[in-house]
């Protein structure tokens, strides 16, 4: 088994590389004056399986066609099989055709996902399901519930003589989607927390619904299920200009919520994200590695690694075939 | 007929539509906060046959993406047929796998040519002619040797009293190729001069032939053919850093050039090749606008349009097809 690891996920490759227990392949990645991306492998990938690790994060076309031309160089060594894994998959937003105002968009997830071209595909919390059906080969579409349960039972189990940034009663949680879209993320994650905690959160669950009184006015958050005094656990698969968190955060708060802490796989946090959810009603913001995270660290936003998900993954469907 | 505009190509675009009699078709193109760029059409190019007009020049993988996402627009749309005018055609240097030191690159300009998805294309002056072979479709390779002449006449035939800068004389021609490379070209260049300017010009093929004594020495020019009181015309498809060519100026000079002119189709001017080259042994330096030219105006370097050159060529084959 040999990795390859692309510019954007230059660390968290090397973190399940580790995990593997494998030496990352020589790669060189450059840009030429005019900007043209550059990209050699080595030959020793020949009749290889090969794993390559790339988010086609933000900048997200060079992110690509820096992955695109590595897949390109691997195959033309003669690797064997190419197993691509892509924690976050970029333009997952454009997952369906908009149209507007007699304007018609791309289907952008639609043209990345047929360009991959590899064998296989791993990726985590694509921003819709329906984008596995995108491709037309092997793709699984990993969660990561358990860092972030894992992550919890720290807040949940720890001592209560701290502020209540630092301990959350497991008693008084509830499970809060930040838009409808969100629900069955939502409930799937209570369901991850319940199997750890020995808890009941099946009515726990809680739903903001933005909408509109009428045309022109500003949006109203109706908060759907009890959040008094509760510690609310917003799920979402990406934050990127936390305007949605920063709003149902505060949504919470005004209806008596006593703790709001995020779990967000992907943080993409455009512009200055960064300092509006440092000052905003949010307690605490939890990402993963899948994107890096390039902002100086705060106190507020957490980074748990995903890299065992991944690795644990690829180990056990090296193994097992029937595991896929 | 419809012609969609990508964002690099946007005033040749323009000027190419306006030869053609038929007003660009609305395009929206903008980049989300996140740097994913969007994309979306009218619907009114159902059943058409659209000419979509982008270079996938600098920044190239913004470029090729906008490119990519157009015409994937065009495409959901129902579009009958799409032709993709490119063109400067990045990427079109990485031609060939480049083993070096055990890594072994990418195939780039054949991982673009894959990627493209349409039903022809037109091309303006490939960087090697090799690249018509990476497609799987009608592709056209169109050289601009006729704006060069044109050009060139002026110059040609222009008054013998002004300076050397806007008059040489068509005796005293040398066309040289600035490396092995672009003996071709500058031959072919030569035929269409004979052609225009009835004079004789197989003869004056000049060729500069760089070498190293040996590693770590600066490489030794040598001039192949007779300089000395010519006008010499350097020829090459592009010019990046200047390098190259200034070199081939002053070693042009050194052995006695009255006047040093170069028709190099794409101007790429990476960094500071503008400055480098006004601050050359070169007199002037003439380019076409298949790259949207950034640089200030400078009198060393004219721009010559190339949009009839396109449009001329789209006219004939649609009414023509044989003329392909
Ligand atoms: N990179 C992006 N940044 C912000 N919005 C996006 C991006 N890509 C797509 N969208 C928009 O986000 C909406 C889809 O988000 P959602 O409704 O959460 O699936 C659509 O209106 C898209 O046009
Ligand atoms: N965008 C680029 N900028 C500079 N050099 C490049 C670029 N793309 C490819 N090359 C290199 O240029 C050489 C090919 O140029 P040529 O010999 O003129 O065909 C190869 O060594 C390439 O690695």
């Amino acid at each position: 088994m040999k990795v390859v690891i692309g510019g954007a996920s230059k660390e968290l490759g090397e973190a399940i590389a580790n995990v593997l227990n494998v030496r990352p392949s020589p790669v060189q990645t450059s840009k030429f004056a005019d900007g043209e991306t550059n990209v050699a492998v080595t030959g020793d990938l020949f009749d290889q399986e090969v794993y390559v690790v790339q988010s086609t994060s933000s900048p997200v076309n060079d992110s690509l066609m820096e992955f695109l031309l590595m897949v390109d160089a691997i195959k033309r060594v003669g690797a064997k099989k190419i197993t691509a894994v892509i924690p976050y998959y970029g333009y997952s937003r454009q997952d369906r055709v908009i149209k507007d105002n007699h304007m018609s968009s791309a289907l952008s997830a639609k043209l990345v996902a047929d360009m991959i071209g590899v064998d296989r595909v791993i990726v985590i919390d694509l921003h819709s399901s329906q984008i596995e059906g995108f491709f037309n080969i092997p793709i699984t579409n990993l969660n990561c519930f358990e860092v972030f349960v894992e992550f919890l039972s720290q807040l949940v189990y720890g001592s209560g003589e701290q502020d209540t940034c630092t301990s959350i009663k497991k008693e008084d949680l509830a499970i809060v989607a930040p838009d409808i879209g969100a629900i069955g993320k939502a409930r799937a994650f209570a369901k991850a927390m319940e199997a750890r905690h020995d808890i009941e959160l099946s009515d726990k669950i809680v739903v903001v619904d933005k909408y509109r009184e009428k045309a022109g006015v500003s949006q109203v958050m109706n908060i759907i299920g009890e959040v008094a005094n509760k510690n609310c656990v917003i799920v979402d698969d990406l934050v990127d200009s936390g305007g949605t968190l920063c709003n149902a955060a505060s949504a919470l708060k005004d209806r008596g919520a006593k703790f709001v802490v995020a779990c967000i796989t992907h943080g993409v946090l455009s512009g200055n994200a960064v300092e509006k959810i440092c000052s905003s009603a949010l307690d605490k913001l939890v990402i993963t590695d899948t994107i890096f995270p390039k902002f100086t660290k705060t106190d507020k936003i957490e980074v748990v690694p995903i890299a065992n998900v991944l690795a644990d993954f690829i180990l056990k469907t090296q193994g097992d075939k029937n595991a896929l």
